[in-house]
């Protein structure tokens, strides 16, 4: 059944696969320095935002990325402080690590403050922690910005950043990696959104060669299904600066004190499993 | 963008949402007396059949689907023999159980004969065991068939079948679970496909209830990615007879003697985990 011109629709093209959202009608179409921020009302999934005609956020499945983001690793780390967000644009990433009562400060690094201006007008609950004291917000760009970092200066890095073609190509590559691993305190961890298991294999085991060559000790997957995404399945990596990824603050996150949707101590065990094919 | 007529495309109404897979051709075509099956070969995910228009099984991604119907429920339960498959005409559902050296019998009971047919002009590496002595294919009313089981006839039930519309509607009842509880030896488990978390909450919350009212003293859902399928979500449902259904042979999951593309046993715990919006 072919879809007519009401259908928002993101293709795969390299995997022959599609996604499609019903469309009520179009808010918002920004060309910025950058690329095409649009937003559109969906019929079943709440408010939509795209950058360059790819899937960035909607209402009804970003809790799991921005949760899946943020919370493992920040209760992977022992006591996070620090926290610097490269990219991260709709601020969701930043309102679920300010749910952490112990970060006293977050950075929040996106090149492109448009998509924060878009995320404040349509996706105003993801901004509800914009004004929290702890918060930095920076139109800069992240791959400088960490370059230019003191060394030791975070505890945790999120790399919460669009496909890696376009402004974050260079957030995948091995030079970045050894600029985060600087700018992380011993113990720090850096996580970053490494696409689908399914469809991107190869990328995420480069990410691990990447990561190691730049002096993290360990690596370790979470995996989480997107509806939004491609293939509808997801995984966020984490490498370590010293410390065991494996390991994480379960009794804290078993009586954590804020609420969440998909995050809870078992969903953050499970999400460590590798399945069969990513371990061969 | 538009979706040209080279693409199959499932419309999740409901939802507003559709999957779409670009086409190089069809390959067959055959309204039978239950249902229209269609197949066709795709650019990025191999050969695909559908049923009434809906995705049943690609060479891409039934894997996880097979392998997490099939193998949580034989490694949990302590000694499965006899093996009652409903549905499952493409018969991947019973390869996996074959693979498991201590299964004695396993009955496939599929009410339309086109599918397998169909799988076994289209997709052969899932018909591999049809010849397996242990196997026993029927087509036949699975519904009618549970009814008249001796009672205690099976160690497990495996419910693979459609979306609960049309010929599939009565597999999601009370009075269906009634019969398959009764066909269970004491310890027996019957697993169902239990749709999407994200889309079919109720559903899943209906069939516990249903299970219980049955005679069920537990239920639990299985997770997992399932691309192809309505939101890239899955899950499949067990309830027990006797039993503690959270506890699995872990020992004999780990020293599997056969090969798996998914499952392990590690991800066999990680499925079990409750996402928070599903507990609450």
């Amino acid at each position: 059944m072919a879809l007519d011109t009401s259908w928002y629709t993101e293709i795969h093209t390299s995997e022959g696969s599609a996604f499609s959202l019903k469309v009520k009608e179009k808010l918002h179409d920004v060309q910025t320095p950058f690329q095409r921020i649009e937003v559109y009302e969906t019929e079943g999934f709440g408010t939509l935002m795209t950058i360059d005609g790819l899937v960035m956020v909607t209402d009804r499945d970003n809790f799991i990325y921005h949760e899946m983001i943020a919370h493992p690793v920040l209760f992977t780390h022992p006591n996070p402080k620090d926290v610097l967000i490269i990219g991260g644009g709709d601020c969701g990433t930043l309102r679920e690590v300010l749910k952490h009562p112990g970060v006293t400060r977050a950075q929040q690094v996106d090149i492109d403050e448009g998509v924060t201006r878009a995320a404040e007008l349509y996706f105003p609950e993801l901004c509800d922690s914009n004004n929290d004291p702890r918060a930095e917000l920076y139109f800069d760009d992240g791959i400088k910005w960490v370059k230019d970092a003191a060394p030791g200066s975070y505890d945790v890095i999120i790399v919460d950043s669009t496909d890696p073609v376009g402004p974050a190509e260079g957030l995948f590559s091995a030079a970045f990696f050894r600029d985060c691993h600087r700018a992380l305190r011993a113990g720090g961890i850096i996580v970053q959104q490494s696409e689908s298991p399914l469809y991107h294999k190869k990328l995420i085991n480069d990410m691990y060669t990447a990561m190691r060559s730049a002096g993290f000790d360990s690596t370790l997957t979470l995996n989480f299904p997107q509806c939004s995404y491609p293939s509808g399945w997801w995984s966020a990596t984490m490498a370590g600066k010293g410390g065991d990824l494996s390991r994480f603050r379960e009794q804290d996150a078993s009586n954590k004190t804020f609420k969440t949707l998909y995050y809870n101590a078992a969903i953050h065990r499970a999400a460590m499993a590798q399945p069969e094919f990513m371990t061969t």
